[in-house]
């Protein structure tokens, strides 16, 4: 059995190293070297490699200290390494970090799977959710399945640039790791001033290093999970919380990755009824509608986890949707197009360089997976949205189309 | 014994009539004329009498149907009666709103203690709530003390100018009168199609008109409780609903008041992080934050009533704030008091044309209420607001100030 003295270190890999990724390299860089007790200092993080200004990217970093095309202008803590090799970059690695664009997951958990540590804890920064016609899932769990490990998730009201620049804000962390192994000694509560070693353990994967005996195996050349302090909620606040980025970490992994997708569609209406003038009474009205209705639509399909509070009292809930309600693209596009009587896609060809709204995906596969449920008049908001954009309804019929039955309120509790 | 056949009709009468009071006027204006069956189509509005270009203002709103003084430009339907006696406004109403500055309340109660009807119900429009020392009241029991009746509330994300103009918004009306006299029918609850006929009684205030044999005393001139259809949530409803101002209808009294007061705290903090610079993400933060707070401080103080869901679900929580940090006085002041290096006094004289912001007296009353409970590091926020107007700190080290300890998350509760 697993002492609870002295444990490994936690080595942290980031998967990705765009503006997002090389972004939550600076912060848990940061946080690495702050507890060395805890963490291997240096940082790995996977890069995809191209050529810039004639050098490679993976070079540039590790001699600049800055991801010169994704995030220039911000200096990275001079021990996150760039690394071409996904392979090589997730050895040995406790923690990994996803932030990449999410097409590329799938193909990227197929080059790491059997090469991670079988007991690594994943976290996925990527915003949204996966929706095919009558199917949704998390990010966090496409990972998790294809890699056979768990992931949690991280979201919140984050411009990334503006976290880069140490602007403060807040953050939300989902994660809730199966229970440790009944066999293990009874988990005590971390106390506030927790040092590593006396936390608990994490034993879940301690099966896949036993021998038949029972006890760990001594052929085993890879690390045994309970070599390492568990990885825990306190584990994950003491990796991603800085002054300037205030985390709190929940459970709701479901409600904390819906809220990222969902966000999206209401920010189209926020912004038609910003376009309409119609003031900032109708743009919090909408706001609270929709708020409303991405609860709803976790309670609906991810009921078993989702909380309400994660949606109306975290940062990945209201707090994102604010700020993305105020000064997201999925608002401003739509904003222009009312104001210029365009349609969003001129807009889109006009605004962003080739790519396209997320809003108007996820409020198009939102519709269907509604549609296939038949439940598309319990999303009026929702469903609102999807058929302004197809033309068949108007922005200006938004408060008809979401005002509910006139006697239906909270009256029906009393 | 009431029958359930025909009831009298509702007569309703404003209490005020400033921009808010003659916007509520020509809302319920509009639904008293639209629905015959429940309302006298007459609404009383009372007036403080005063002179405008050289004529009585009452004359004025009575001739023209507008109240060029207040809500200027907007027409008021013309079964609106402006009345400079509040005696005689608020004769054999059943329903009184009451929309006037707070500071007018006690004595205008005074004055018509006696003459209301004593089983009216009230709702009042006025935003905030009444902090002593040690003290907190609602003013809607202010109200209903002083007068010997029930009274709820009406607070929401409504600039008036814009629902005076039709721009769609939402409300939220608090009302949670006592429950129907245990002797009364079994009340069924109304269907959605309800006419007024067939909606419960309210019979709560019978017994001061029945004579020592139970029955309704014959001698009695005043109207009977018994002759009117009961004023419920749905009564509310349609008193209020418009296809412009969407109302909810809650039982959540105090949690209304409150967010309509504590509201402008936040306001300010936002202001000051705007002015700062620190983006959209901070902004968000501090309102996540400062929602939290407005919960604690509602479960604290008035907690056998109030419900989390009111701050963080409906128009008088959420959508309220949103607003108010938006576009309101208190976080444009605030605003403007970083960005210029001023005080918030300075730029109080300046643009207020003698009027105080209001989240700067909520903000020393409430943390004066704290202190007196030894309760202010409970409220980090409130108190870092109320110390950086004191000059005793700086709104740059608001996130230091409201930083959780670091391993505080929900993580407990796993």
């Amino acid at each position: 059995m697993a002492t609870l003295g002295a444990h490994k270190k936690h080595k942290v890999t980031i998967v990705g190293s765009g503006n997002w990724g090389s972004t939550i390299a600076k912060v848990v860089g940061e946080n690495t070297a702050a507890n060395p007790d805890l963490f291997e200092k240096e940082v790995q993080m996977w890069v995809y490699e191209e050529q810039v200004e004639g050098k490679k990217l993976t070079e540039l970093i590790n001699e600049k200290h800055e991801n010169v095309k994704y995030l220039p202008g911000i200096e990275l803590p001079h021990h996150v390494v760039a690394n071409p090799s996904i392979e090589d970059a997730v050895k040995g690695s406790t923690i990994l970090i996803f932030n990449l664009p999410h097409q590329f997951i799938k193909g990227l958990c197929k080059q790491i799977q059997g090469v991670i540590l079988p007991f690594a804890r994943g976290i996925s920064c990527i915003k949204g959710v996966d929706v095919r016609e009558s199917e949704i899932r998390l990010f966090s769990e496409v990972i998790g399945e294809q890699l056979g490990i768990y992931c949690g998730a991280l979201s919140g009201a984050n411009i990334a640039n503006e976290v880069a620049q140490e602007k403060w804000c807040e953050t939300t962390i989902a994660y809730d790791p199966p229970p440790v192994d009944s066999q293990a000694p009874t988990p005590a509560r971390t106390p506030p001033n927790r040092s590593p070693a006396a936390s608990q353990l994490d034993l879940t994967k301690l099966d896949q290093h036993k021998d038949v005996s029972g006890k760990p195996s001594k052929v085993k050349l890879t690390p045994l999970a309970s070599e390492y302090a568990a990885i825990d909620h306190v584990t994950m606040k003491i990796l991603f919380h800085r002054p300037y980025f205030h985390v709190r970490v929940v459970s709701d992994v479901a409600g904390v990755s819906l809220s990222g997708a969902l966000k999206n569609i209401v920010a189209l209406a926020a912004g038609w009824v910003d376009g309409l003038g119609w003031g900032d009474n109708a743009k919090a009205a909408i706001m609270r509608v929709g708020l409303l209705e991405m609860v709803e639509f976790g309670k609906r399909f991810f009921g078993k986890t989702i909380q309400t509070k994660t949606f109306t009292e975290e940062s990945a809930g209201v707090a994102d949707l604010i700020t993305t309600c105020s000064g997201g693209r999925n608002h401003r596009c739509a904003k222009m197009s009312v104001v210029e009587g365009k349609s969003i896609s001129e807009i889109e060809d006009r605004e962003l360089n080739g790519q396209k709204l997320q809003g108007v995906s996820t409020a198009e596969e939102v519709y269907t997976f509604l549609r296939s449920q038949g439940l598309e008049q319990d999303f009026p908001l929702f469903t609102a949205v999807y058929k302004i954009l197809k033309g068949e309804e108007k922005y200006e019929n938004i408060p008809q189309l979401i005002e509910k039955d006139t006697v239906s309120t909270d009256a029906d509790e009393k």
